[in-house]
């Protein structure tokens, strides 16, 4: 081969695994906005998709109903769905969720199950592996099949080597590098990150958050931790320390959290916090379902509390849109059920307190509601979105079965 | 031509344009980082670069001291600084600056004038002008020369149209299309940003925030702005409204603040707090260069009240950071003169209150100084940085002298 046409393959490469990894990234996309999105011509998309759909990489598919250009059903591409799968696997407390999905980010299956608040995470991953091949087996796809897998754990995870720092609900991972734990087990790319940065992931390709640029998803629950989108990409911040919300001071001489600071929004409106306001008149064993439900049968107390939680909320997403300007903002976690009566007085207060153009943003719950799987279909989608070298990986034929 | 060719030449083109922008990007670049950047190999580099070597777009030259690997100077790539020059102007309440350089984003020359706080925008804009054709001349280079200006404008400005909104200090340029009206008389592209936006661009590109992928720079003058840099890019918001740290409240129940907003920092930390604060000690005309002065001169009237404003935004920068993760924060603005009296109690409020992964972050002061024309010097290296098409304007020939 020349030097000269060898040169020329290698830039056609390039740009053959730009669109492949948008396709990855965005799922079904049309080709003027693949265009676009890649800063290069029609004619340029046509001469590297014509190929790929000869090689069956891509195929040619009906566009999904929210992605329908002026009510015509034009031709949208995606990944061959059948090229691979992908799995995430998600871990909080009590809970062991795994998702595997198409290529395409098709969901293929679904599992659960719940576990012991002390057990190990050797014993974590070996029931998460066992459901993860019970899926796999069910969709008749073995492990050979998984381009990747994505892993959720709660607390803070160093970015540079995927190892996991002190978090507060519970400390079975702490210490642990889950890429090459997992990697040594299932023999494939891990990624990992927090549990609500995979659910922002998942809200993002399959939820409220589609179509956004900047948006700004946080989870009410035993925490409040946020998944942030800038300029349509994940941000984790210099060493992955970005979106603790709940530990946004609202109140400098506050409470000592024991974050080391004072004052956190997580003292104030996190599910901890609700349920001891309202222990007094519900008794010790009050669960925040309870609350829910109550609240929305029309006790005054608990949609008082809910309510106070949400214009506190507002008042510090005033202070974000001010700083950050999302164009949207999702709620998830177990207090997005509330809806309403949680979700309008910090509308309210959002809107009260943010400056003129910070304002123009959207609140949303969450669609992929607690309780769904969504950290678990995240992993599976951050696996499509930011496994390093995927897109030439599967142009090669590797992982293709 | 065939089909064929034409495409692979559509392909080279956008590889050559986009390792063309990586150079207007970030100045002085070594190859590898080039290929490492782009993502492109080693070879697709060398082909390139030969080609815009032959063209003289590109040329080889000694790293600056700061880029120098392992003390070896070896040779690294910059845009050929004769092809063009860049001008930023940057307008503040009183003051017209101006700044141009080459394309390689050194310095040619710059200019500033005072002019009454009540001026029209039509009356600036002609001043500023008047100042840059006289930098051309003594640079010995006209209008046709300038490949874009970058203006600096206070206040917010909606992205998508370049249009000013609403600013305390002054008036002048509210409701101006800066694109449109400065476009119209330079015929050439404009790019506009608030006034400290731009001084974060000189930062990084000249200043303290070399290197830094993600940046938090904020300046402490009449208002508190910021530059936020996610990834290397510059970072606007959804619709332009990001970074105003000054109207992060600190205190819900404080004071009243013009923006809509209670206890905002500005009406703690920012210069007119601070002479309010120490008026009945010095009488109304104090200045904050007196204030200054008399800190460093040991009064501890003067010393305490910048100490206690670089705690309260030092607990500020905790919320930031947990939320952040900047690797790097600058502080700039009239009050950064103060040096450590106000940046030792930031920094121990920061690793007071931050949490673990966030404490790992660097705060220095500004390099380019108050009154240094930082946002004119800015605005011309985001014309190198952002002008849209720049790379395939330039690669095409048509600003070339």
């Amino acid at each position: 081969m020349s030097e000269r046409s060898g040169s020329l393959q290698s830039l056609r490469r390039t740009n053959q695994e730009r669109l492949f990894s948008l396709l990855l990234n965005r799922g079904p996309t049309h080709r003027a906005e693949l265009a676009r999105l890649a800063g290069v011509s029609r004619t340029t998309v046509s001469t590297i998709i014509s190929e790929l759909l000869e090689r069956n990489l891509v195929i040619e598919t009906e566009p999904p109903a929210g992605k329908r250009l002026d009510g015509r059903a034009r031709e949208v591409l995606t990944i061959n769905p059948a090229a691979g799968a992908a799995a995430g696997l998600d871990f909080t407390l009590r809970n062991i969720d795994v998702f595997i999905t198409d290529l395409a980010g098709q969901p293929l299956g679904n599992a659960g199950a719940t576990i012991q608040a002390d057990a190990s995470w050797t014993d974590r991953a070996a029931a998460a592996l066992a459901l993860l091949d019970n899926l796999l087996d069910e969709a008749r796809l073995s492990r050979p099949d998984l381009i990747g897998v994505g892993v959720g754990v709660p607390g803070q995870i160093a970015s540079a080597t995927g190892t996991v720092g002190p978090s507060l609900p519970g400390q079975a991972w702490v210490g642990v590098n889950v890429p090459h734990e997992f990697g040594q087990r299932l023999n494939v790319p891990v990624l990992v990150e927090n549990n609500t940065r995979l659910e922002s992931v998942a809200e993002i390709m399959h939820g409220a958050g589609r179509g956004a640029q900047n948006l700004f998803y946080f989870g009410l629950s035993s925490g409040i931790g946020t998944g942030m989108f800038f300029n349509g990409e994940l941000y984790r911040g210099a060493v992955g320390g970005a979106g603790e919300l709940g530990h946004m001071s609202v109140d400098i001489d506050g409470p000592a959290c024991p974050c080391g600071n004072r004052g956190c929004l997580i003292q104030y409106a996190a599910v901890p916090a609700i349920l001891e306001t309202l222990r007094p008149r519900f008794g010790a064993e009050v669960t925040i379902e309870e609350i829910l439900d109550a609240a929305d049968a029309g006790d005054r107390a608990c949609a008082g509390v809910l309510s106070d939680a949400g214009q506190l909320v507002g008042r510090v997403l005033a202070n974000i849109c001010n700083l950050l300007n999302p164009e949207r903002i999702v709620v998830g976690g177990e207090l997005a059920r509330a809806g309403d009566i949680l979700l309008n007085p910090m509308r309210t207060s959002l809107q009260r307190y943010a400056m003129a153009l910070s304002r123009e943003v959207e609140l949303v719950p969450a669609q992929l509601e607690h309780g769904s799987r969504a950290g678990a279909l995240g992993g599976a989608a951050l696996v499509l979105r930011e496994t390093p070298g995927l897109a030439s990986i599967l142009l090669r034929g590797a992982a293709l079965t």
